[in-house]
């Protein structure tokens, strides 16, 4: 049944506007799960006058929140070597008790899926709840061809199992596994590239990643993976000069990528060839945050030169044990000194291009009806709040949840 | 109705025993809102052996969560400063705009009780979700004698409002207000001091606070409300060494403060003023994060004096707009470097202390039945997980609670 939001401002996300898109006094007609139509209320077409509609009460509507960059199935958890760690461990006492992304690694392959499903769950809830309308989910802890794939099909259930969107990316070359241990190479040949083959064949696989750094791959063998992405036309993204500079980010750029991400060491030249592609800069406080990074990615060099900038949780066990995307919002203000207007941007409109997704991130009519109201009265609260959770309620593909 | 939890991990944070005081498979009798007895479910007494059950599905048991300072209750809100400030506005249009402590005592001042009751419910309602029993609020937005006592006298609903135990501080040394600009004595003479009086006559106050920092009170002012709160017999603490070094944690043990606030700037002789008197160390990870402040508290000094510490989220709408108590355990481990346990101590036993509470803060017979259950294993998963709320269930005062 189509209906009506009133009394409500909204934060359209609309660039070359007001500042955040924002409409006052706004209303949005809600047709087949899309926004059938969108703006102030005065201006509302008589077509629509006879909608059902839902007072907002004044609430705040902004699109729902993208989440473009996590790993949250895996198996296991990593709070014993936070607590080693700060214990003043050693580095070999916490691999002793299994720790780093082998014992992530091990535990995600010992799982089945029922098990991988229910604890990702845990992680993909909080995020329901704050908002969160379309989640990117990445595989790279099974790091073997069944596990890889049994990853991915765990993140396209979530997308079944809860009211919310799921893309995938398949990131084998995400660490090399033990068994492969001074061979990166065979891995890429045995397990990344006909891994990738078999997880395409099943549907699975949205887009293709990499870890570009010293230890994980290099760009030639990045390379290889990308070829491959290409031949199969998916597009491809990647984990880029987060310890270092690699020219990870001119890579993906030269793949026409969707985004490159981290991008704490990135350089002028990365910059401007992310421009020019339209390769949009994927930042991850969390991960800064948890690492204690210094380093802060070049957020004024990616503004002059017009790089789109997003925001995303990274939620994973080991470097980003991040299930809030509104903290995230928070860190990339505090953190790294974007406004709340990007920020926000940085996790809707700015996020589906990171995704490839044209039909979302935004209030315009013709994209899907993905929204979040909240029971705040102006955007930058969104941002400023650390720790609150001010979501009334959610509205996915046109259904109004609670 | 006396009852009994079983099946339950118990991290009792009873000292100089396991890790946490941790008890396996451990049972927690409750009669008449105390703990009337804990420990392992093997050697429960006789007469307890009748009792209903609850069963807590192995679920982890720790004391109810202490926020031993924290500024809840103010009007308006910051998020329009936070904003300025991050789109590069001047000091001078953030003031004309109305920034900084002047517009929140102004919202403060101009706000009803009932307004900021509401208000404030906002930010105590995440807390208790987080499984908070005992919430320290100070005032200090009101700074003239009738809106300090307003503010006191809102704290005191809040703690009639909902389950939550609260204990207030007499803040009117916060700062000076715009109609005492340069005249500080006069402030204290003429609202500091007599509201002081006025408040306690009221039963408003619990204990006495102040902020000695060059843009607030001097030692010497400050130790004129010391020195009024001795008179009435109540105990005091202090905002100090935040931003520079006055000697304010020395001055607040030398009145035997319960504790010393911040400490970023605290020197050894501080710390051993603490140590000498049991003064204990508040630690407030949102407002350092919030600040960008790169000065870390001296935490191993403290560590090795034998000052208690304890973590709080100084939940204010300026430096620390923190709804979390759960976060800044995350924050203290993270920024500070706490263990996970001395983090969990610092928002449970010693917590307690920085209250002047003897029956709170720990899983231990003749204790208030002040406790939180969550859906985790093992208690460093707290202080690991960022931006989650595994809280199942919390029990205050002896009540079950969903
Ligand atoms: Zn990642
Ligand atoms: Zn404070």
């Amino acid at each position: 049944m189509p209906y009506l939001l009133t009394n409500a401002t909204l934060a359209t996300m609309e660039p070359a506007s007001t500042p955040f898109g924002l409409v006052e006094d706004g209303a949005v007609a809600v047709a087949d799960g899309r926004i059938a139509w969108c703006g102030p209320r005065t201006g509302l077409p008589p077509q629509f006058s006879g909608l059902g509609a839902v007072d907002l009460g004044g609430r705040l509507v902004t699109p729902g929140l993208i989440d473009c960059h996590t790993h949250v199935v895996f198996g296991g958890d990593r709070a014993r070597e936070f607590e080693l760690r700060l214990e003043g461990a050693s580095y070999e006492q916490i691999a002793r008790e299994g720790g780093g992304i082998v014992s992530t690694v091990l535990a995600t392959r010992a799982a089945g899926e029922t098990n991988l499903l229910s604890e990702a769950l845990t992680r993909v809830d909080p995020m329901i709840a704050e908002g969160v309308t379309t989640l990117e989910i990445k595989s790279g802890y099974g790091l073997s061809i069944a596990d890889e794939i049994k990853m991915l099909r765990v993140a396209r259930q979530i997308g079944r199992a809860r009211s919310i969107r799921v893309i995938t990316s398949y990131l084998a070359a995400h660490a090399v596994p033990p068994e492969y241990e001074g061979r990166a190479d065979d891995y890429l040949d045995e397990v990344v590239l006909p891994g990738l083959d078999a997880a395409f064949a099943e549907g699975l696989v949205d887009a293709v990643d990499g870890f570009c750094e010293g230890i994980a791959f290099s760009p030639e063998q990045i390379e290889r993976v990308f070829s491959r992405a290409e031949t199969l036309g998916l597009p491809i993204k990647l984990h880029a000069e987060q310890l270092s500079n690699l020219g990870g980010a001119a890579l993906a750029a030269r793949y026409k990528g969707l985004s490159a991400d981290h991008l704490e060491y990135l350089d002028v030249e990365g910059v401007e060839a992310m421009a020019k592609t339209g390769t949009v800069a994927v930042l991850l406080p969390g991960a800064f945050y948890t690492l204690r990074e210094t380093q802060v990615p070049p957020v004024q060099a990616l503004r002059d030169a017009g790089v789109p900038i997003v925001v995303a949780t990274d939620c994973n066990p080991g470097s980003s044990p991040l299930n809030s995307l509104l903290l995230a919002l928070n860190m990339a203000c505090t953190l790294f000194q974007l406004t709340p207007e990007e920020a926000l941007a940085g996790v809707t409109r700015n996020a589906a291009r990171a995704l490839g997704l044209a039909d979302a991130g935004i209030i315009r009519s013709g994209c899907r009806a993905d929204l979040a109201v909240w029971a705040v009265s102006r955007p930058a609260e969104l941002a400023y709040r650390i720790g609150a959770n001010p979501l009334y309620r959610r509205i996915h593909a046109g259904v109004l949840l609670s």
